[in-house]
């Protein structure tokens, strides 16, 4: 089925007949008040999520696809509280077939593709020496870069999505180049590698084949530990390959710049920013990172006639979206 | 005395003969050991101040000068631990003849004149019909863009000095310019016109004819609820003087951006930001008050042969300093 | 239905039949196990609320009627877990003269009158001259009165139902008269304005004709912000009537009461109290509100056979009734 | 020396010849620049303490006296900085025929005996038997009771002085007789009891015989915990003595009232206030310890031509003292 | 039924016929979607406790028995989501000699007696005289003993089960035998006694004959103000005993270990520990409280395949159990 | 000059002759009040330091040594305000053959060589394969040993000079080997490793060949941040010696030790501790840090007269030290 004919998720209406194909998570059987049992599972695409229910369902039918599974549906849909259902009358594993991937990412191969090709001509374009091997380092390592690529930005928040990464720290590149010239005592090339090492480990802390989850260590030790680790064995390879060592005290403003990010201790942070670049980067990440995540919040939200987000907990607070012809 | 001959106090080195003008502040007389009595005064110019010690003082040499007044001083430099001392032989009320004020500000008229012009210019870039009347308004009132041109952006921190306000203001919609097409989901419009009144009621918040301090109100009520004073009174003024009413939610939002522009309770916010613009705002405005105030503080700092300044109370840390060669 | 024939909702026990009129809220169509559909709804009266779910509902049902519409209920009461329900056999709008307001409001007219009367003999009583006047230009605004009697004290919490605003200024009033002689230092006429207009942008920032709510621009900048602009209309008000100036710093004085009467940032004062009054004003509101919304919570608790309420999640602790033979 | 001849502390001008008895005490030898001793110590009466050195002065002269002790003292006032300062010529050991103690107490034995008989009378209103009985108990207490008369209500903050507690503690309770009839839902007393015990252990807690200090087991815990150590004394007593019961729930709220009284666990509360009266008690000791203490910082600041003090660390702000016009 | 041939709580598999006696608790009568009631409870043993559900139940059948006590219970289990239910087809209070208390109980009989007999030789190892003499008179107190072997250490976290107080408490001393001689400036025997005292008035605070709850005392006042009055009791009755005083600083070292073992004021510490013993005892109980109630979080976590638990709320983190081989 | 004859700065008394060496750090030139400059700086030995003050210094005598130096005194001791100053008649750097290493430093090599020999013994008692190889890793490292014997434990607190590291490590393997058999759940040879690895990386964190400092890295980086690079480097070490691979899941368990030491985020800690190892690591570390540094607080304390020492802003209390008989 392809985007044409398929009916997204955030295209369903009330009383509609459903039969495709979406990305199934969350499943679990659940018995109602007389015992029976019946199957609940999130039905999504790249455009949003549904609950659904199968009644009267069997462990077989619990059995019979995984969390991260394909699966086609027939069904029908049901509005009531403002909130869409699925109420499913069937729910088989999809065959290849009937997949169509690009339903079910945020971002294109194209996109990203557009992305990883506009973040190399950034990074070429950094004339301080050490700072050009380093991100070349990178830039030619292909099984990095296919995982900084595929990684989302994080679990929930902001850019929560494969090639989520990407956008974040190419958003981010952006902005460097054109707040660092405002301040003459920032270096452009630090705060640009410092944009590109700061997230960067987020290929490890996270796994994100399918679901987006943390893995052992990333639970264990966070992407500011396993950045610094990230970046030593990145220099070990350039000090090899090419002989010439790398500037130490460079090495240890570049760890800085990862560790001290998230700019306080509360937030993880085992080091306040305690350089120009580093307290840019941090206020940098910061402002792209709330942008982001507010703007997704606003949209994401069903309060579809006010001007106001339901009360978010993680911010404290509602948000307000003014009418548009203002 | 011109600047082409002044020794300016960033200048003196130790041993030196001075005999020249000085601005005073926080002048104190004090008894030695043995009960003589001697006085000590801040003697300042644009590059920065220099404690003074007159020894032998008595309460005429006390009385014959107030703070904020400008004094010739005949006397020496000193150095000690690191600090440069001025031990003065002579302290006088100085002559208007004796005064060139452009010693004594940070910033010169040119460079302000300037500023104002830039300002100007971006806020006529305004398309919004109501934002566009709104700017007008300010920058056609004479007094407001007086005092607004000559106002400290603070006691302290960061832009501390007569026409700090604007650099700053000015600064923040440069950021704007660069950053909102970043964001299609900003309105530039209204974060310039943010910019411009955030602290834009540190006009009243603070007395600056020569020391800088805070007034009653601006102690009492602060630059917040200041602002928006200040904003409903020229709303209403624009409103009279062209017969057509100023939009009602967008004044609201206005005003949210300047209650809510520090982002948390625990900095005197009233209210947390919950638009986009009042977001990005806040964070804008950290960005450059934070790059400008350590900075300032780099710049500031005496120890010389060190890549670090000393501890800041204020900020919990140190800061450090590359070498610049990297 | 007069309140003699009435069954208040706090008096209904298990097994009673129903049928009368009472205010709707929070409805909601849900679908059972078997993906039948049912209707919830609160229904209210002045004496508390009861859950009501009339079973088999269509959407037709649900749309029969607004939150906020009186409705005639006809059903049965079962008592479970402690906790009243009312199953509906049918709910309709009720007619005009079915309803009987009184039995709606907590505070009847005949009460809020003598409050209101009250309140005006205590504002005449103020010997200072401007603050004298500024009482009289709000006792002879019959609009800002009309809301100012109608208008809650709050969401939730204390005094949060029409009349609240009144009763809870005015039990700050008498506190007032009773508490200031015992201070000579504290200026009484000062202190009883304060009261008056602490929370008097209550006003604006609720909307209480039928559901309490927060306005947008309560939301946005909050009463005590709101609170400021008030006062200037007013002020600039009775100045252009009588002619005569209102002394600026006692007009501070009574902005700051306003912005600092939560007494910490963290409850969103944007300043913290600095003068006498205003510290007094804080203790005595956080007094007076919090007497009040402690009695509620162990009014409304539905332990009838323990001395302890359930835990309150807002306030940290459970509260204790003693039996009141004690 | 009468209070009438006296020249006390706060009438000292400059450069006044001073021969008369003081209080001692923070006494320090100290070497001056040339390897010299002097002498440093405080010296107060009842109306304040003033600055006092003794240039060029011996061991012997440290030793001649103890803080706490009286000393006649002969020299000259000197000011500078706005600061008075005593230069002594000479300082030794009062004889006691030259002490007239009512020259170094705050309250008069006159004003503590009006106030103790006060509290007397506003105890015996009591009307619930078993707290009657217990008041009683702590009234017929001479030894108690001349503690209670005698302690501070503070090392620092409000109420410092001998006496203090009794004043406080009776201020408190007539709060209680004003406000209490205001809320029908209050036990007033119970409030009663509250006032007269939450403070008791100050009696403990505090060394006041000359030097205001803490004890050991005040230090070690506090009088909220010695306070119910101390109803738990006179309880056991005046069960002894008429053979009757206490109630048991009573005397557990009495102790909540002593525990919870600081409102926050942040300031050293074991427990949150849970009941009416507990809530009550502790607002309204807020209420009487601030406006006593924010009063006390008002006065004795030295900024007189101010209408600001200085800024207090431990309050985290300046104050404001309006002119008296207004 | 004996514990050989009963199948406890944490054996029951998917499908499995039950007929046995379990502990009720937390019962509830609910309607459900068509208005029919069921019956919820939870039915545990010494094991762990499930949920269970009696369909189409009656107000008698509510009524059959009260939380707290022992049912016969015969239906069936069913597995959904992970988790285990038991579907009850009949619940009935159980008859006394179909009961075997061992069933129910965590620690045996012969455990607890055990760990007294342990707990007595440590503390008369005890050389110090008065501490031995304290240590004696509580050992000798029948009354205190039992209720104290009987205790749980809390209504949850760690060691809340009856026993749990003093296996906590030994677990403790246990630790002061081998810790203290690392330390020769740390006293042992004071150890050894604060471990005895800083959670003896959980005797008190909490009522533990079948369900763990607080007590009034216990939820007003809370273990460390009941410790105090328990200590000073126990000092009374030996002091009238043996006709010798105890040494008063010593009391009071005690004291102070008792209400600063918390550490910090926000878990309610009146003091900060301000001891050498008072800082050892508070790391120790912290030590040993934290290894106990992580542990039997990882215990009770029902996520058998994973390495990590769910999120707990209460100590902000998932925990990490490693796979036994590594 | 031997330890025998030598007067140590803990034992100098009043009007004591003193000739010997000391170590100089903190000097500073400074004026008089009368222009004249003197030399201060602080002098110390293995016991502790004092103040000491050069009359009539020139800065020929300022520049006659540099901090870190041992240096030949002169001159005279003097108390005043119970504190011990030396007063300098000549201070001249001093020749290597006058100075006795032994003199100034805390541990003796004979105590650093008998612990080092304990760590290994404890070490080498690991079972883990893989944790023996790693620990064997270490004490194979003559270039770590070496370092890690002399490094400290911290700038300040506890453990703050030379051997300090050794020193609180072993002491806390001590602990673990006592500890770790009373709980069967914790893993006594990861614990081992956790301890030694913890604050290995102060060895790099702190500068120590004479005054002890931050270095660049330690400041930008923190010891848990290099604590993982350092382990890092030795797991590859190891691996490229002896060609088998080291435990990914087991790497990853002992990384979390390092950067979850501190326990809460406001410490630094980027994780909190999530395994049963990492909790009890942090546990016992705290203790031994605690009473570590207790003690020395209570130790330096120069009121020997009192049994309270001054109050500590760090830790925010007095402490109290009881006599010695109790």
């Amino acid at each position: 089925m392809t985007a044409d004919t398929r009916r997204f998720v955030s295209q369903l209406a009330h009383n509609e007949a459903v039969s495709q194909v979406f990305l199934a998570s969350e499943k679990q059987l659940r018995p109602n008040r007389n015992g029976n049992l019946y199957l609940q599972v999130d039905l999504s695409d790249r455009s949003g999520s549904v609950n659904t229910r199968l009644w009267n369902a069997s462990e077989a039918d619990y059995k019979a696809f995984e969390n991260g599974d394909y699966v086609h549906v027939e069904g029908a849909t049901q509005l009531f509280q403002g909130n869409m259902q699925l109420i499913a009358s069937r729910i088989r594993k999809a065959r290849p077939d009937e997949v169509d991937e690009a339903d079910f990412v945020t971002l294109q191969s194209a996109e990203i593709e557009q992305m990883r090709h506009r973040l190399e001509e950034i990074l070429r374009s950094v004339s301080s020496r050490p700072l050009a091997r380093l991100a070349e380092g990178f830039l030619k390592d292909d099984q990095f870069m296919a995982k900084f690529c595929r990684a989302p930005a994080g679990m929930k928040n902001h850019h929560a999505y494969q090639g989520g990464l990407l956008e974040h720290v190419l958003s981010l590149m952006e902005l460097v180049l054109v707040v660092a010239p405002r301040y003459p005592q920032l270096n452009r090339d630090k705060l640009l590698l410092g944009a590109l090492l700061h997230d960067s480990a987020k290929v490890d802390e996270l796994s994100y084949e399918r679901d987006i989850a943390y893995t052992d260590e990333g639970q264990l030790l966070g992407h500011m530990v396993l950045g610094v680790t990230l970046l030593d064995e990145k220099v070990r390879q350039i000090v090899q390959q090419d002989g010439q060592p790398f500037p130490e005290r460079l090495l240890v403003e570049l760890k800085h710049m990862i560790v001290s990010h998230h700019g306080e201790y509360e937030y993880g942070s085992s080091k306040l920013p305690m350089t120009l670049e580093a307290i840019a980067l941090h206020h940098l990440d910061n402002l792209d990172a709330k942008i982001a995540s507010f703007s997704q919040l606003m949209k994401d939200c069903p309060n579809v006639d006010s001007s106001w987000t339901q009360y978010f907990n993680q911010i404290g607070r509602k948000l307000f979206k003014p009418a548009s012809e203002e």
